[in-house]
């Protein structure tokens, strides 16, 4: 009989990336070899933080149905999980954390072999009078969604206020104009949803418009009023006051990362935790994955923190093969991201412009109208397609998509093709899926790649 | 004032490949340099053949409406079309194309100084008794499909027989089941879609028979019934008798070369005309696109003879780049396929386990179940994917999928990891747009990858 000496691996935070290195590294090492502890300061482990919206919104009525799974399936396979436990301290020399008892307020030191740092994101709060009154909320975790779901459902509140014009922010204001409320959203950029470029932002505003959302863009927000008993009134811009009953923050988010920074774990410039590409820190035997970490964006080759799901359980997944003894990596990633806002769908990968710009690109862009199928099938609705090629070399920096149905996960032909590294030249050849139902003859990517590769062409024989 | 020889560039075909070209040509090349005239037999130029289907369905009621383009749209631009005129010889050495009137049966010769041969493709007609009675319709060009929603409009056949399970058979199929005849599908094959693993194709065979399609596979066609007035009145195979009122021919296409074969201009094995990447045959200055030519397969390396409107449109693009002074190359294609039959869409890209086979690759295979959307998410469907990777190297050599809504053009994904030549372990790091909406957090493409670099890594640790 073998007598492996026990390991422990301890994972702070039991969402999508701390779970799926916890269920990887238990794949590989059986529980005569790795004793794994989870400890999670909320109520739930391995949600879908993205479907918040729509639980909110009524589209998914069911908060369990956003749960993958319970504390009690994890234990089942042998990793254990301790809710309501925040890690509160990582002495990185000594091999162990402090955790808090978040019902009783109790801290002991929990020892580690390997620790795996997956603390998620924190969102931005402003600092301003009134933020933290009763009645401002945040969406961050499962928790936010059920607790403000609730309150719509019990207070019926007639007015909100959304601040913040990014994914989430937008998303929310959709679910509340759902629920029946009057949605105003307020902005300090001139767009929403500042990952494109203003020309496919424009119409991502007009389909908010259109749904009867009330837009005040270019407007910071200065305050929120509150009531005598402390509860939100009403947000105030430079220009005006919008009375609410119910304010959401759609802020955006940052890494977590301020414990693993205390423990002299290394953070980089986007403040997320270093890794490399194996999800290991710069601290030995210490581990990290999801929102708190950054990366790296391959196509500007710069550091690069993006809170979404899908990468955090890639990277977890990575992390738990490495720390079950396999061999895995995450090289990076191009900056895909889809969201459907009311009709409209809307796709972005890599760089928009003004990101190109910022990475010393020299690019070129192109704009295409095209449709969804081909022109003469049912069904067929206009989508706009962006594509951004760096000059001389023509190749593909970044792409854009707004549509309706259809149009969005059509960006994935783009981000594979970044992935790549291919020009627009190559990509005019690329032999994508065709059949009436489903594009024209010319697919709207196939026919941006060959407006941008003209667009070089002619852009080098001017030169 | 600039004297340029006038040339003159002949087009045989005008449908995709000749149109392209002769747009591109003109493009680059005015009116009082490069004078085009264009030849076609029939009476349309530049439509979508692939829309067909629908028009017999009723899907698309306006024949005009798959016309990209009239004949005096390109005079305007300085093509000039020819409409029902058929070339029938070639004479390379003296520079000229004998052409037949075929309203009035009179025969010249029209000089070039280049030739575009984009002579399509010949359907396969089986050498059977009564295979050519009057009520056996093939689905070639326009005025076929005009043709036989004529004859359902006024004379109400009851009773219809598709022979052959491939894009066209399946899709006519379901045209004749929306217009409400009993229709029964014969084919020798035991699947329908040959293109797929047989795992894939049965979930065809199901919608098929779900939409009340009778199904005879593994039936070879013997012969068909005639009355007395030499109309069809059944299709028999081994087992069987089946009265027709009407009879569908979907037995598929080889390359349309016979005319350049007889002057000589090379063709491969496929029965295809060699061009090179540029699009020029061995001849020269006869240049040659569409379904009359091979291409390369850049995942078996071999060529092959794939009749799809959008390669005729991209090679007939090149051919005109070329053409006109420029420079442009079809490198090949992946094989990627996409349909739509009844509910079900069916998709495919590089090569299938038999295909693989072929080639001389040893191939492994893995097929996941997922679904469209984040399983919580209204509207997620099930889809199937599979993909065939290479042993020990894992480079991806194809992949199937076949779902509900939103399945299908998951395999540009796809088509482009084949293009670049990616392996299942590189793809499983593939940055896929996601939210729920679109995706679940794991993309079915992403899964499906992971699961065959697994298999793998299995299947190297056992060698």
């Amino acid at each position: 009989m073998r007598m492996a000496a026990l390991e422990r691996l301890l994972v702070i935070g039991g969402d999508a990336a701390g779970m799926s290195a916890a269920s990887q590294a238990r794949r590989r090492r059986g529980p005569d070899d790795l004793e794994i502890l989870v400890v999670e300061r909320g109520h739930h482990v391995s949600y879908s933080a993205c479907g918040i919206p729509y639980h909110v919104g009524g589209v998914v009525d069911d908060a369990d149905s956003l749960i993958a799974r319970t504390p009690a399936e994890f234990r089942d396979r042998d990793i254990e999980v301790r809710l309501r436990a925040e890690a509160v301290e990582i002495d990185v020399s000594g091999g162990r954390v402090r955790v808090r008892d978040l019902e009783d307020g109790t801290e002991r030191w929990e020892p580690y072999d390997d620790l795996m740092v997956a603390t998620g994101a924190v969102p931005a709060r402003p600092r301003l009078p009134g933020a933290d009154a009763e009645g401002v909320h945040g969406v961050q975790v499962l928790d936010d969604g059920i607790t403000l779901r609730r309150i719509i459902d019990r207070e019926a509140p007639r007015r909100a206020v959304v601040v913040g014009g990014g994914y989430i922010g937008l998303e929310m204001a959709e679910a509340l104009v759902r629920r029946g409320l009057e949605v105003s959203l307020v902005d300090a950029a001139d767009q929403p949803m500042r990952t494109l470029d203003p020309d496919m932002g424009a119409l991502v505003a007009d389909a908010l418009r259109g749904v009867g959302v009330d837009l005040h863009l270019g407007e910071p927000v200065e305050g929120f009023d509150t009531s005598a008993g402390g509860r939100v009134t009403a947000v105030r811009t430079a220009g005006r006051t919008l009375p609410a009953d119910l304010v959401v923050l759609g802020l955006g988010v940052r890494p977590g990362a301020d414990l693993a920074r205390a423990a002299g774990i290394e953070t980089g410039p986007t403040g997320g935790i270093v890794t490399d590409r194996r999800m290991r820190t710069r601290t030995e035997r210490v581990w990290a994955a999801g929102d708190c970490v950054e990366t790296r964006h391959l196509v500007s080759g710069g550091p690069v923190a993006i809170a979404l799901g899908t990468h955090a359980n890639k990277q977890g997944r990575v992390a738990g093969i490495n720390l079950g003894g396999g061999y895995a990596t995450f090289p990076g990633v191009v900056g895909t991201a889809v969201s459907k806002i009311c009709r409209v769908e809307v796709a972005r990968t890599g760089l928009n412009e003004r990101e190109a710009a910022d990475a010393g690109f020299d690019a070129l862009a192109v704009v295409v109208e095209s449709t969804t199928r081909a022109g003469y099938y049912p069904g067929a609705t206009p989508m706009r397609t962006k594509l951004i090629a760096e000059r001389r070399s023509g190749r593909l920096l970044g792409g854009q998509i707004v549509g309706e149905e259809n149009a969005a996960k059509r960006v994935d032909a783009l981000a594979v093709a970044l992935w790549n590294g291919m020009t627009v030249e190559e990509m005019t050849g690329l032999d994508l899926g065709y059949a009436p139902p489903f594009a024209p003859v010319w697919d709207p990517v196939l026919i941006a790649a060959r407006k941008a590769a003209e667009a070089v062409e002619r852009d080098m024989s001017k030169a």
